[in-house]
């Protein structure tokens, strides 16, 4: 025992070392944050981690400490830990994927353990296997409402496979922490949330080698070890000082041999206990399609896609934040009850659950109204540096939802997704769209989004054909000017279309379900055939299918006149006509846009 | 005693019978989830709110409740009343600012309680008045970690100026909350937050009487009502049955009369203690300027001119999301601790906060880094329904800050900020446009976003030049090809634009500084006199600078040709030269973007 306790106390201080040579080798990096939960990571990987277990540092600055175990435990050199935050290297500033065996990119405070969370939900409910998720935190994102969201989910779901570890050092960044070195403050919000609460001195490795193992025999609900650490520990012109961090050491060298020197100690990390995932019967099943001519919400559309899309395939699973009577994931709960996640009005957990389950191999869609992404959107931000595929479904788009107001009404959502690095868009005007696209979107890697309409619109793809993400359709043919819609504003331009066809104007109506990618061929034959453009979206003017219209044709030969149509003023309650009409993109403003361009060419 | 007891009972009824009402005549809404907080709301307005208290329904879905009671207290008439949800009513299908004396909208779940908790702050040390601020929640609410969020920071601030009344009907949009009844577990949860916390009956006046009273006698602590409610009470069609939330009642008639029929009972609100807000006192102050050729990060800017600001105004506070060194405002809190607020690690109340402080008319800037802003996006997105004032500065803007890796960079903040209605996106390039800048946030209405850098760049501003909100400066003259830069590009493209002088090609860098709205008459002369441009931008492609000068252009006579250069690649930790080299959005890649332009002119 007393040789084990020797051997963690030199671990711990060999993990000390290297995130100091890490910070100083870089110029850069928080080798503080790291010292202070060095010793809690050394017991862990010595006698606890075990190779299928999931470890996710939710302080992700501490990643001089996590590159540091990453090497005591064999995954990478002395040569590489020194490549730290170098153009090139694997370990980057924060971690991210790009170094193995790391799940997911952290580094936005406050993701970490909804994320853990997710994969702990996955052992239990999808996998079905006994490894364990361990999560280290710091103490100062113990202020985001996002830890606690989980928190409180975690406890709920009584996820016994999850450990926090919370490092509470005391010091953010510029001050004392809301709690300091609070312990019990820390615990009694723990218990009152269903969790188990341990207190330790972080730094007492038999203490730590205690609680782990009280951690592991625990049952129904999760652990947190809440750690008393101090900040820089072990280097006195640092330790427990304020303005330390995220600063490399002033003298590495002297700091390194106060630790004790280099050592180069190694740990095999414990053998997984084994065991295949879980797998859910499949059966044939046809994807939904509908008649020309129905009338069809595209969010019953989605669910009915998503529930035949579940049954067809068992890796497909469904989370929704308590709305899934809107969004219409209902029916995926009530053919797929075991692959459903109800994640409450927690939008980041939702989204966070979604991470961690994709973690694990599965094919999640998180579905919500789509204006409440928005509560989620660091975490889809974040999602898109873990190179996660994700799938979000956000319905009741738009102005078009009428009397609810615009609290409820998503108009920034096209383009907030948009700007998510790797993202896809969609936006299908019809029922048969949206189930294609569904179909596509599980196979789709990154940030896929479908944007659902609350109302119903008229079927106007024919079952059998060809939609496909970056694809568009002519929904009615002409070449005197191009009208450019998606969604809810396709029934409308056809409208205008055919309103202007008895003006002699002829008006060609693109239907771009497809935002981003968006279909520059399409969009390069109406500049070129028609001469002008209107676009029109129940959206906001910025970054929407105006923009994606603009950025496709920006570098064309032909670049014709656009008139974006959109919603410029805040809408107020009212029915989904009059206020598509007081926006101006129903078919009267779109057909006066649209005339008033095709007069212009012929003027 | 008994008296008043009946009379809160039937106020209780007409608040039912109102809302049951309204939503009737609307043929939507949330009447159920109005019935159940009714009694709690009678009793509140009956002897304890005054005209100077706040009254914040942070469950916005009980917006008939809301409008019933204004009704009671004589804000609307009757027919007002039967407006709601109509087009051009002030009776929105969530409270909004459109009707006095709703202080913000709601409607966005786990909103109200940060923005009460902002008001509060401002109660206690701001205004330092004894007004007392009262929150409406749901239960299903509780679920976001928003509420936990709030929770904390006002356990912490001790606001005993604050009480929550929480709705515990048991019942949320498709099934039972995850406490369910649990009044004790919400109990638990609130003090452990530091709160405290009084379980009734929500539909026993007396009852709510005594913890009204209670509430008002806790001091140094924000106090919670835990009210155990029947979702729907006093209609057994609806009462406490599932598959009721959000629709009007099918026998309205018959609802009203079992509710015992209608009532015109009315309640005076107490009269306001009185005292007028505390008034900081300002000095002289020069707005700081620097040198031409200085080199100096437009961040240490912001926080100079903040300060400056908040010398020469006393109306102007300063929140910071625990990174008070990075974003510079700490030299604010040195200079004026008084109207400084610490929000530690927790954006959405930092941004709740500020809109609940404009609220009362004071004139915030909250300040993290510009990534961490996109954890408050729904905030944001709910402050412009709010018509909030309200100005944030995001820091570490885009590959340029280097080593710390992509969870730290704003790429998408550009995109979307702009896509917030009514807002304002600044982005300097130098010190002196970020001090003229930041002066001309304080009286610009909405939400206004100012961008800065992490690292230093040339002073190229004069110090008495015209910087304005929707204006641009010419950084290099030339008509051969323009540049469009903002931030950190400019100096690249200057830097090209000089290599490319000495290639006989004269390239125009237009600094756009204000992006939203941007400077439209600049724009359209550089694409009449240069005939091609180049956008360049530390910023995915989508949404930003790029996409706002196509759209500027989208109807002009002249549309030439537009190359965007953006980061299309997701950047890993490097130097900042290293960064913005790889992106393309360096000197090189601006050059070779506006050669080939000028060339294929010629050509």
């Amino acid at each position: 025992m007393a040789e084990r306790t020797d051997f963690r106390r030199e671990l711990g201080q060999q993990l000390r070392v290297d995130s100091v040579r890490a910070s100083a080798a870089a110029g850069s990096g928080h080798p503080t944050s790291s010292m202070s939960a060095a010793d809690l990571i050394a017991v862990l990987i010595d006698s606890h981690l075990r190779a299928d277990d999931h470890l996710i540092f939710s302080k992700g600055h501490a990643s001089p400490l996590y590159y540091a175990m990453l090497k005591a435990t064999g995954r990478i050199d002395d040569a590489e830990l020194l490549t730290f935050r170098k153009l090139g290297s694997r370990l980057e500033g924060h971690p991210t994927p790009r170094i193995p065996p790391t799940d997911v990119a952290t580094g936005s405070l406050g993701q970490g353990l909804p994320i853990a969370a997710g994969v702990a939900l996955a052992a239990k409910r999808l996998d079905r296997l006994p490894y364990r998720v361990w999560c280290l935190c710091g103490d100062s994102e113990m202020a985001e409402g996002s830890m606690w969201e989980s928190i409180q989910h975690a406890g709920w779901e009584g996820l016994d496979n999850l450990t926090a570890i919370i490092d509470v050092n005391r010091l953010g960044q510029t001050r004392e922490t809301m709690l300091g070195w609070d312990l019990d403050g820390y615990v009694r919000r723990l218990e009152a949330f269903g969790w188990h609460a341990i207190a330790v001195d972080g730094h007492d490795v038999d203490a730590i080698e205690l609680a782990y193992e009280e951690a592991e025999t625990i049952r129904d609900r999760p652990t947190a070890v809440v750690a008393r650490t101090l900040k820089g520990r072990g280097v006195k012109a640092v330790e427990d000082q304020p303005g330390k961090h995220g600063k490399p050491l002033d003298d590495a060298d002297e700091a390194i041999a106060e630790l004790g020197g280099e050592r180069d100690l190694s740990v095999r990390v414990a053998a997984p206990e084994g065991g295949e995932p879980h797998v859910f019967g499949t059966a044939e099943a046809q994807p939904p399609s509908w008649d020309l001519g129905d009338e069809v919400a595209t969010r019953l559309a989605y669910g009915e896609a998503l529930t035949a899309l579940g049954a067809a395939r068992g890796d497909v699973v469904a989370l929704d934040g308590e709305v899934s009577n809107s969004t219409h994931s209902e029916m995926f709960r009530e053919a797929h009850e075991d692959r459903y996640f109800e994640m409450f009005i927690a939008e980041q957990q939702m989204v966070a659950a979604a991470v961690g389950m994709q973690v694990r191999g599965w094919t999640p869609f998180a579905s919500t109204f789509a204006a409440f992404l928005s509560r989620a959107y660091d975490f889809i931000r974040m999602a898109a540096i873990s190179r996660a595929d994700l799938r979000l479904s956000g319905s009741h788009a738009g102005v078009s939802i009428g009397e609810d107001g615009p609290s409820q009404m998503a108009l920034e959502d096209i383009a907030s997704l948009r700007a998510i690095h790797g993202s896809t868009v969609l936006h299908p005007s019809d029922a048969n769209q949206t189930a294609r696209l569904v179909a596509a979107m599980a196979d789709q890697p990154g940030i896929s989004f479908i944007r659902t309409l609350r109302g119903k619109t008229q079927v106007r793809t024919p079952a059998g054909e060809d939609v496909r993400i970056g694809g568009s359709r002519i929904a009615h043919e002409g070449d005197d000017v191009a009208i450019v819609a998606c969604g809810i504003t396709v029934d409308q331009a056809v409208a205008a279309a055919e309103t202007l066809a008895g003006e002699g104007i002829s008006a060609r109506v693109v239907d771009a379900y497809s935002i981003k990618p968006i279909d520059g061929a399409a969009l390069e034959a109406a500049a070129r055939e028609c001469g002008a453009i209107v676009t029109v979206e129940d959206h906001w003017p910025e970054g929407g299918l105006g923009d994606a219209v603009l950025e496709a044709l920006a570098e064309s030969d032909d670049r014709p006149h656009v008139r974006k149509l959109a919603v410029r003023e805040m809408p107020t309650s009212g029915t989904p006509d009059e206020l598509m009409h007081g926006a101006g993109i129903d078919a009267d403003g779109i057909a006066d846009a649209a005339r008033a361009l095709a007069r212009e060419k012929v003027g």
